[in-house]
């Protein structure tokens, strides 16, 4: 969900936007449509999507001109099929001609990612598998774009590198081993972080559970190594495995169910928001 | 290019883009690498891509840390193999590692439409159509995404809704008819500016041209319609052809060279910023 | 008009302003004035003027307090004779006081322009020439002096250096001459934008229509140089003169309209903004 | 002077009034100027006048490019003979034609301002009294514009609410009387500041100076009443006259003197800063 | 009092302070308290105090969700005994988590100050000497702790650096002496101000009163030496006299009184601000 | 340490510290010390005290004025003896007295805070309990403040409400049990975060245990309390103690010692931030 903690930055991404696209004004709307002139607008499916978005849409509308009326007839997360009017708006049509490509370039763009997301999520249905997203977003989105994994039914990795130690392949090679990395996290890391470290070998896996990290990120492993890690995990933990597995690298919508049945716990995927095509959503406005 | 005049936008979109990542800082290679650790990273295409946002990378190193050294061994614009290390990053381990992500993401990104943009412009070499951008941009990165459109061998269109008249349907609708669109737009804009105009049929096209819109922009057209659009615009201005057309909608890779040949002048493609897929770069760090 | 869209940009220049003055705060109308006591003060033109700034005005006092009551008996743009009240503000007196100063000098300086506008544009009524502003405004307040000189009966040539293509004479020296730097010009602007050049003698008129720009501004030439500029646009462009002529330079209420009887479709007049004295505005409050 | 304090406030007016010009960009010299060519211009006085403004010019060249090289031949204070040339800037030819209008917005300005100050002060000269400018500034330049009446040898007056009491006409009117007025702010002013009331009458003299204010603005009097103003706190005063008195309204280069002569100690003159007309500056660019 | 014209100010640090603390987002709430969940929250006092801050409260109540209610049964400046509860919060409980801690820090170190001020006011209660504070305040909070004092029935000196002349030892060590100093400043300090002036020894007390000094700020003196400078100022104006004393240094509850005494009109305690300690004040939180 | 990414948060908090003392700017120093006059200031310590705050106080005159020269003689975290002198600052007379209280300001504060911290830490010396601080910080100046714990030798808690997960008495309150809340808390945090919960009573020990909460926090009990509480925990787990203990409430001076032999992990005090007073610091300035 977005929390009403979220809605200041919200405004502010969406007040941005807007300055961005405005500049110093609509020049066409202006000059081709009457001052005052009222209008609706409607925000159609072009294809079957996850919404993602709608409240982004309407801080933009908002903050143009809080005098507009947006009406929803549908919800963030809900799976539209095409053809689909999900959105009115009614007000100053020159305000909606303003807002217009902003919200879409949100709407299109949040609603992709959360539409390849369930695509993910649907393919390890039924594994103990989740589906988490990276810190590969676009650069001033994050926030909404994991809102938007989210909504998607995916889970949230670490919002930023101050959420969470995860120890990676550099910080290996600078520390000078797993065990190196992992003590030094755990002696200098606040009491209330866990500690996640990414393994590239079976010897690593072993490495990393001597030095107690809570999490084993397994990187660019195949589906087969992949089980011959959590077997590992297992043997070291018969009773009761404490220690969570994540898989991350090659993983598409093709084998992302084989490596879910190799039994990790989490599968990271960067393509969620780096590369989701937009989806087809239109907005016609007509006067009233 | 990105102009002088650009840097201090391009330092407020790394700064922005680092403190959303850093939040209360990098918990991890704080914890794990040690103060004063010197380091060498370099980035490498994992991919054949081309080349963009090599200066927007900079700026996030530079805005962390003034002192980290960046040397760069290819140009925005080039086309890179796979394999190609394209820069290098000398300084403190604890700030490469800070800026990575940030700097991946400029680069995965901009490189990414860079890439799909030179593959338009291949496809319609030796026709005198231009590829061009449209305003579906990710928000907040209109900028640097425009710019990789460029470097990728592309042109233009509006930046922003105050950078040139052009009369959608929308407009049209709320207006009445392209008539009485393009006059009031004619009448009320600046004299520095010319009118583009969007239209959907043969009718459309007619009366726009005796509107005397200077651009017509073709929407979602046939090839074969856009040459009978050609036609009348030939007919109309038979010594001088003033008038430039545009196309736009429902054109791919595959069709792109068939509306280049039908005799437009520029192709507007929404897809280079809305839905290119990152590319593969990787950045790998070692102690010196 | 003031569109919606520029409201935001209005009140952070009636916040900045109202920073400005108060500093820490009016001390001695905290000092003076009983904290609650209510009051109404009016707004008086003190001689004869062209209104402009109310909604500026208004937003100084809305800032500072939303529950001061502002009302209006005129309207930007409205020819005022000396003694008209034009706006009464009511609610608490303190904050009359505070905002006093800063309304005052938006209202003065705006309406001073306006005023002046309205002159020059009174002097070449009947004839075919619009008055224009140009970019010689206070920094910073740009967008409300070109408002004043809209509201005034003038037009807006330039908002900005992204606002439109003007060669001038230091471009052209720098190009080499009107020929190179009209054709570099039309190579490299965006396809929405006319060309305007500066030309300072006939050969360079003529130079310039070879070039095919789209308006000439002459500079400083005198109304019989111009006209004989404008007769070789016309036998240049026999049928349909399309080709725009503005005038700049030397020009005054007293050959205003010589100028622009000499054919010449603009004529801009830095004064209008630069040089407008203020004119006399007074604002007396009083306890209710 | 310019204190080293106010250089980050400089820094930031430039900054804000390049954004305001620029925009997203000067479109004519990237069009068509050679990017990396270099060139030198030349600011030259074409009137006689009185210079102010170099430091503000000289950020705002530095703010868009560090690289240029600034070199003045005269000092903020200056009286320039006609054809002077004071300032000349070398660098990159597009950065000089981007910050070009903006400096000379500033420098006409302040240069009006502190070129009428200087009249009004020579005006004085021999008498007792100091020209002072009043809070009737420009919105958002008011320390620079009393700066350029420092620099044509006036004094300045309040630099806003919080820098002094002085009770008005409206305060008057509010409190009840002078006497109530006065004896208020007395009460709860700070122990640092002084006192200074508006009057408008002789009796109004009599209350301020039993209600012990230290200093009296004598408001739209004219110079014979300021005589008998004067007579009458020399009167109360016998011996050491401590109250400071000031005359104010009405007051041209005309009639300055005669008020000078009248016994004031200050004399504030709103024009200084409302309605001095820009004075006349060019600056001409050649490639090198 | 908080005035109207301070809200601006309040709001901007409430929000910081709100940021500060949010970071991300409060993940505890959001996770152990359901969505939409309502509750009531109590401030009480743990302990007897002088209570401040209650509008800052409730700016950052407001700031977070201004959909929240609260209810005030005292008032800042009220000395409240162990046990009362003085404001009451209802609305969202993820909203009251969010904020309670930011609201309690305001409200405890506030509450702090002005129950200390208000020691040091009851100590000299009957005597002519006021309480004044100083600018050893928390940077960033100036105007609040300065609020606070006021409340707690003491006054404030100096607002900043602009907002009087008060000449200290380090001045008087770079002028050369106490008469250089303070003749310097009289010349150049605008019409306005006092002059303050920091001495030490009795001599320089007869040098500040013959440079006709307006106020004496008399540090690090005991009460004998106080008294000793009186008699030296009392002799020099016998009738009326008009300088101030203000005695600063070294002084505590234990000796107030005996400064007081001596004869002084303004005694200045840096430890107000600087070393109060902060209140105990609980916040319960209760579902309805 | 503060860390490089730290810098430009300092660098805002001096600028925003320096901004609030000046306002208008530094009118005594202006007034009575030449310009350009040349002059060194020794910072010295006049009690006892563990120094904090170089850095700011360094960033606090650069900011003013990059030319100044600061030399530090001692760095944070050592214990000064009285009349230590610890840095000296040569330059500009204006700018260091323009900074002088606001650099004075954070080096009293944050020494006083690592003063006292030094105290608990050395009270527990020899046990295993470390001590930490709270979230009870000066709002805007929290990382300051925990940076100044960590200097005098503490242990830094949350640095915000994202930075762990902490379940309080009113989070339990809310959630109905300590079991639901501790529940909740592993579902919905991120896989990378710890959960600590606040117990009162010894059952709440036990059932937070049997909800595999990570962390104890062990609220207002007596040292005999705690270490019950200590015996049931490890009767829970025998062989290897996994859950951390925190004790909370009612610590002082005179009983951290025995609460820290009762066997807890870590001993969290609000009184390091939230009252500590002020170190003594002089800054004394003499011309060169």
């Amino acid at each position: 969900m977005i929390h009403a903690q979220d809605i200041p930055l919200i405004d502010d991404i969406a007040a941005g936007s807007l300055d961005e696209d405005l500049g110093r004004g609509d020049i066409t709307s202006r000059a081709t449509v009457k001052s005052g002139q009222q209008a609706r607008g409607n925000f159609m499916a072009k294809q079957e999507l996850v919404l993602a978005g709608l409240e982004v849409a309407d801080a933009v509308f908002m903050h143009l001109d809080p005098y507009l009326e947006v009406e929803t007839t549908a919800v963030d997360g809900e799976l539209l099929p095409e053809g689909k009017v999900f959105a009115r708006v009614v007000g100053d049509a020159q305000m909606l001609l303003a807002a217009e490509r902003v919200a879409l370039n949100f709407l299109q763009r949040l609603s992709g990612i959360a539409t390849l997301t369930r695509k993910y999520v649907e393919a390890v249905a039924g594994t103990n598998a989740k589906i988490v997203d990276t810190r590969k977003t676009t650069p001033g989105l994050r926030m909404l774009e994991k809102y938007a994994v989210h909504v998607g039914g995916g889970h949230n990795h670490r919002m930023g590198l101050d959420d969470g130690v995860l120890i990676k392949d550099n910080h290996i090679a600078l520390a000078g081993s797993v065990t190196t990395a992992v003590a030094r996290a755990k002696d200098a890391a606040g009491h209330l972080h866990k500690i996640e470290v990414e393994v590239a070998t079976l010897d690593q896996v072993t490495e990393a559970l001597k030095a107690k990290a809570d999490i084993l990120l397994l990187d660019n492993m195949s589906p087969e190594m992949i089980r011959q890690a959590v077997a590992l995990v297992e043997a070291h933990e018969p009773n009761d495995r404490r220690t969570l597995l994540e898989a991350s690298g090659g993983i598409t919508l093709a084998n992302v169910r084989e490596y879910a049945e190799a039994g990790v716990d989490l599968i990271s995927i960067g393509a969620l928001t780096h590369s989701a095509p937009a989806v087809d959503i239109s907005f016609k406005i007509k006067p009233i």
